[in-house]
């Protein structure tokens, strides 16, 4: 890898960091453990680590983002995560985030400022 | 401030700083120094203050994405910086994961994955 390549690679992983957060607040309005959760991220096409993902969680729920709740009719107790009303208020706000600077980009690829 | 709004300030701290080296490299494809850059951005709806941008500016040109000349004919010598054709090829890969990522965040908001 050139440092070129590192410099732009570093950038995609600020990039898909920053779409991490917004991703699971939009998932977890419905219920789900941990390990479903990266699933259906990979799924989405939204990459994340689990390792980076799990101190997310914790995070989330420590800030009140996130509800937690363990289930014990499984065979093993897993950790349910759901996002709370003050998770989906900042949700609300980091999309709208996300869509004003898309916006701003594709005016700036496409608009009057060449 | 409380900690939620600390941690989505963080958050959105994040996808603005994601947001700059695309916004630079779309817009130096017009030469342009740093003061007159960082108007544009601001002007633009990107967010980024003086002494990220400087930085990120010798980054780039350090690793070939810009190229800078300085000129003389002015009243005070000016660094121009310009997308290199690294540069441009470094734009079309970060805008393309940028457009990809929101196209997931799209679909998992409005989505069938409720």
């Amino acid at each position: 890898m050139t440092t070129d390549e590192s410099l732009v690679h570093s950038q995609f992983q600020e990039i898909r960091r920053g779409s991490v957060m917004i991703a699971v607040l939009a998932l977890l309005r419905t219920p789900q453990y941990g390990y479903a959760l990266l699933e259906q991220l990979a799924a989405a096409g939204i990459e994340v680590e689990a390792n980076t993902l799990y101190p997310l969680l914790r995070r989330l729920e420590k800030q009140g983002l996130l509800t937690a709740e363990w289930t014990t009719n499984e065979p093993r107790p897993r950790k349910y995560y759901r996002t709370s009303s003050a998770g989906t208020t900042a949700f609300s706000q980091l999309i709208a985030e996300w869509t004003r600077i898309t916006e701003n980009l594709n005016h700036l690829t496409h608009g009057d400022h060449q």
